[in-house]
């Protein structure tokens, strides 16, 4: 199955695909999807649901995972990440395409088996589980290639749960 | 002008759109979109969508206006209302509209003159001006004719500023 796991940002939204097969992971793109700071918050949605819409066209998905948005952190950046994944929600559902949602924490138990693994560590898995030299880019790379991990470990598990 | 005004969210969404004039305002249509609950987040978001697009369709809409949210209350509430007003911010920009946003203190002085004024005053108010018997249906209703009505007035301000 073809995964794509997402890290929502209205500046800057990661975006990861992997393919799952027979418990091997392998990534088929990753990278950044940015929205002009100079626009307003409506236009840089607009230019956000564009990007993610065409992405979608452009690959073969069958299930998608989002991060989830945490609003401890400062309160405009909450609304603007929460904005920003409301959006691609959207427009992933309208394709047909299941959307599951993730937290940091179950998405770093699900990768490193600890749930309060750094950056870093984080990263050294992914590249490592996915046979990459390492993850360029921002971290978003990195975490949504991680959602993305997460997600086809949690259909794997749920799968075999059913067959038992 | 014709003026859109939204009080956002997941469950119910106001909208209520109003004709302004040579300082008279009036109603032109008003009421509430509801997603279905047993749908998915992603689900409900792409019904939403799909609905004030046809709104947006059916009327000429000048400019538009929504209310901003706020995170004080339900963490989880917030953002489901957060991730709705990206879903409509999006839409509508996407349309060439441009959209403004206020928070509910601003549409109640803009509307009452008073900042602190409560929902049945509001909506009494919003009642006398639009020469309306009542508006109908939930508060939601007459919190998006107020707020459509507060961009009106905004503008007018900031139209007769630029002319003097």
């Amino acid at each position: 199955m073809f995964v794509l796991g997402i890290d929502p940002g209205l500046t800057r939204t990661g975006y990861g695909i992997i393919e799952s097969r027979g418990g091997r992971e392998s990534a088929i793109a990753a990278g950044v999807v940015r929205t002009d700071p100079q626009l307003t918050t409506a236009d840089r949605l607009v230019e956000l649901r564009r990007d993610i819409e065409m992405l979608v066209n452009d690959y073969t998905i069958d299930a998608a995972a989002i991060e989830q948005v945490f609003v401890n952190r400062n309160r405009n950046t909450a609304m603007a990440v929460a904005r920003a994944s409301g959006v691609i929600m959207e427009v992933i559902a309208q394709k047909g395409i299941p959307i599951a949602e993730y937290t940091p924490s179950q998405m770093k138990m699900a990768v490193t088996g600890s749930g309060s693994a750094d950056k870093k560590q984080v990263s050294a898995v992914i590249s490592m589980r996915l046979g990459l030299q390492g993850v360029d880019g921002p971290a978003d790379v990195a975490d949504a290639l991680g959602i993305a991990m997460c997600h086809a470990q949690h259909h794997v598990a749920s799968t075999l749960g059913a067959k038992s």
